[in-house]
């Protein structure tokens, strides 16, 4: 492109495919500048879009970012429905060490680590990425206790704080996989002695 | 203090004295501006000493952090031993839930979530501090074990895995307090049938 050529005039974006273009931008500048360094500035000029746009539908950073992580990874995955408790975990431990491997894994723990020290973010974050994981937990644990392999008076969250602190721990502080041998690990020797030992 | 006075003149710190004045200045800046925006330079001045003096013993800001928090915590404390796992589990857990709440375990959250995106300081964060534990876990479990609580093949690692993250998460990513309940919580929920369910 030469100076003398025309700059390509840009239609206005809106509703949905606007959001689609915020959401795309704030996701794509956590994964290369994170999130204490990402601008609303960048956010404005990535998405083509004003800064009083971006300030009129979320007034919040955090916002922004709750906005874009619920955009990008769309809610809870469907539960996993293998007939067994050990099989259901087996599932969700694996996919969880999958995503942890991947690109959007390495966004989620730069976001995760500037949350420790952003309370405003880390509530916000809690609402949109750890909730939706709710209803994942309450469908595998309500499917064990329909087949007699957990109490009924069990408390789902117990399967998310162990399950969400292993993982995390894992991510964050060791250098160690997050592979089948770890998912193993967690199901066999913590998971299922967790979740199984009142039933018995 | 007028400009006319003379600047006091401080008698050159040798040895222990000089190790124990540069660690005192890592730990408190490290409380006051953080890892990442602590500089040698500020060691340097709050600790009286050269820069040449504190790098020729610590290259890396990474081993100067491990040494300070050694100094500082003075490796593994004693492990509780009250006659029963259930006991010393407890005594362990509300000792921890202390240092979190403390100024120290301010310090030592900010040193942790600067070890995830810095790999050399997660690499000596973990020597210095969670290898320190090692001891203190393997001697509960050896006592256990000795009263027939435990299986004798059971891994002490295990013990400070689950332990660690647990409190870990509750300390970075909820907002919930680590006081009593949650002590009873992480031992009575999570950590005895974790470790001794192969016993039964």
């Amino acid at each position: 492109m030469t100076d003398t050529q025309p700059a390509r005039v840009r239609p206005a974006r809106r509703g949905p495919e606007r959001r689609e273009a915020i959401c795309d931008a704030v996701f794509e500048l956590l994964g290369e500048v994170g999130y204490d360094r990402m601008t609303m500035d960048a956010v404005a000029a990535r998405a083509h879009a004003s800064k009083a746009t971006i300030y009129r539908t979320w007034p919040d950073k955090p916002d922004l970012v709750a906005e874009a992580l619920t955009h990008h990874f769309g809610g809870a995955p469907e539960a996993p429905d293998t007939g067994t408790l050990r099989g259901d975990l087996m599932a969700l431990t694996n996919f969880a060490c999958e995503m942890c491997n991947s690109a959007d894994g390495e966004v989620l723990a730069g976001v995760v680590t500037a949350a420790a020290r952003n309370p405003a973010l880390g509530r916000t974050l809690r609402e949109c990425v750890y909730e939706a994981k709710h209803i994942l937990h309450e469908t595998i644990i309500g499917r064990a206790v329909k087949r007699g392999e957990v109490d009924p008076n069990l408390d789902p969250d117990l399967l998310h704080e162990v399950f969400h602190s292993l993982v995390l721990a894992r991510r964050l502080e060791t250098c160690e996989p997050l592979d089948e041998a770890f998912a193993k690990h967690v199901v066999d020797d913590i998971l299922l002695p967790v979740l199984t030992h009142s039933a018995r």
